[in-house]
């Protein structure tokens, strides 16, 4: 159980050019005593979300990014900045903003993958440059990454000058991350020969980096020490790695009621995945075939999977998946927090490992 | 004259992950005794952009900035921030990742405006999207505006923790307002009424706030104080105006020899500039005969250019232009600074209004 007083310093925010309402404070002041839960934390970054004050601009700049917002996802940044923000002392409703900014920064992305992917849909509805055009999805990105800069900087708090600092420097250096792997997969797909450790850090810059700096950005703002903000990192970073390989995995043997999207998509691409590398590296002449046969996706899919399954590829990935998930959580054993708290980032990391969507 | 003394805390710079290098601060060493010169501040510029050290991350995500960046241009706003750091007291050198930081963050918006335009030519050169493909575009793009963000934030002095919030602030805020004065200008493309008011505004968003940001963060640096630094910020702002507006002449009374692209291209577009307006306010039937025609593009610059010399409008818009400079002057008349600097200040905004090219 934790009590979150009623800190009127903290009244300030909503006053200012961009950053959640005022009324997120005064509904959340209603539920003060709470369980560490995640119900608790997702009704807040829903509220923040719904409730961001975009400032002065032309209101055409800002629909493509509140209907990018409003899309929905599973909010997995925010949900782990304030859970470890909680967990590790601090008050969670002080670091709505940052745990917005990245949220804002992760949508951002994804539109402009979007547009560089020329992907129809996001989230069961059409993608900005598909319901505006590119221009819009161009532009409306550009100002969701001057928005997600200007949201973790803010209210960092009292002694917040060297904090705001380190903050700001920790989302840059990510950012720059996320984008050295988002240019990876680009020159991935035209390059021959991709090796399993080459496609690890890939997927660790494209999005393990992103949930690793929402833990240590939640520990920042709970003014928690060096080590535990390092260990944080580290859960992040390899909740991440199991995250996207188990999405990897989903995308061929996924169930699409479940999973949201067709499944096969990566084959048919003929992306090179964890699962591919590993067909091509042990049996590449019999990828070869396959790929000669100028099959149907259908057939293509069907192929494909059957050296998979051959090779035992999904349980080793499986296997992988867990071993990460196990990791994440030795690496903050060392971390002291409540066991509510402990189990909530146990049970993230073991659920990712086995989740079926 | 003004004497730079060798600063041994400023040799830090180049140490970290961005920034410029060393090299930059151990040229200009040598040259220490200097007048209030533009090509002593240009030659700093140059050599920091040639020398900017983008840290880790995939070769090819930095190649198409270092081709944008070496495009040349003006290199307008880091000169003014630098020369208006030196002439407010300031040390030009301990600004120098400031201005390139602005030279990034305005060759990131010619890079993703180049994309939204299908630009095919850039200072001479295809443009990125066209040398290398949208994707690519898009991804380095969004690497400048973070870059940019690095370098206006570092370094900026031991009592840097509050200067560096505002300095954010203040680069944030004009980010902001500069996508929305590119929105203004793509939601203009298609409205059918502009006013000359809704013009100027927009024109302000998109260029002129970025020169006032450059003004007022080379005073910040000099830890000038706030009324300065908000006079300088005027200046840039009616430069700007004085600027684009004479940008927009040039467009359709230019030489083009001289003015280095085709003359005429606004009106082929028929884009609602200060000319456009004016002429469709007073001669909206006219005008309009001319559109109804059909004409060529020869014959259509010919016919649009008698209606804006038959209304007087070139006259009209230079005495505008005019008035903007002499007004950019006249906004820093109570700002200390030695007369070499007031010389450079007034200079460059009498020139900007009468520049053809």
């Amino acid at each position: 159980m934790s009590v979150r007083p009623f800190l009127l310093p903290f009244c300030g925010v909503g006053d200012e050019k961009v950053g959640v309402g005022r009324g997120v404070i005064e509904y959340f002041f209603v539920i003060s005593w709470i369980m560490f839960d995640k119900d608790y934390f997702s009704d807040i970054i829903e509220k923040a979300v719904a409730e961001i004050d975009y400032g002065p601009g032309p209101r055409g700049l800002f629909q493509p990014v509140e209907y990018t917002l409003e899309g929905g996802g599973k909010r997995l940044r925010p949900l782990l900045l304030l859970a470890t923000c909680d967990a590790l002392g601090g008050d969670a409703l002080k670091a709505v903003n940052q745990a917005v900014g990245i949220e804002m920064f992760h949508n951002f992305t994804l539109l402009h993958d979007d547009v560089m992917d020329k992907a129809e849909v996001r989230r069961g509805r059409p993608t900005v440059h598909r319901r505006w055009n590119e221009s819009v999805a161009i532009l409306s990105g550009d100002a969701m990454l001057t928005l997600a800069t200007m949201l973790v900087v803010k209210d960092t708090g009292r002694d917040g000058a060297d904090c705001m600092a380190q903050i700001l420097d920790l989302f840059n250096t990510t950012a720059m991350e996320v984008y050295g792997g988002q240019q990876l997969d680009m020159e991935y797909e035209t390059r021959r020969a991709v090796t399993v450790e080459e496609y690890i850090e890939m997927i660790r810059l494209k999005t393990s980096v992103l949930l690793a700096c929402a833990c240590k950005m939640g520990a920042m703002m709970a003014r928690a020490t060096a080590e535990d903000a390092a260990a944080m990192y580290r859960y992040g970073e390899l909740l991440g790695l199991a995250f996207q390989l188990q999405d990897d995995n989903l995308d061929t043997y996924g169930d699409p009621a479940l999973f949201g999207k067709e499944i096969g998509g990566d084959i048919i691409n003929e992306k090179k995945t964890w699962l591919w590398i590993n067909a091509l590296n042990r049996e590449p002449k019999r990828l070869q075939r396959v790929l000669d046969q100028k099959l149907t996706d259908y057939l293509k899919i069907r192929e494909i999977r059957k050296i998979y399954d051959d090779l035992n590829l999904r349980d080793e990935a499986q296997a992988l998946i867990e071993r990460y998930a196990a990791e994440a959580v030795e690496a903050i054993a060392g971390v002291k927090m409540s066991p509510e708290a402990r189990e909530f980032f146990t049970s993230l990391a073991l659920k990712s490992a086995a989740r079926n969507h």
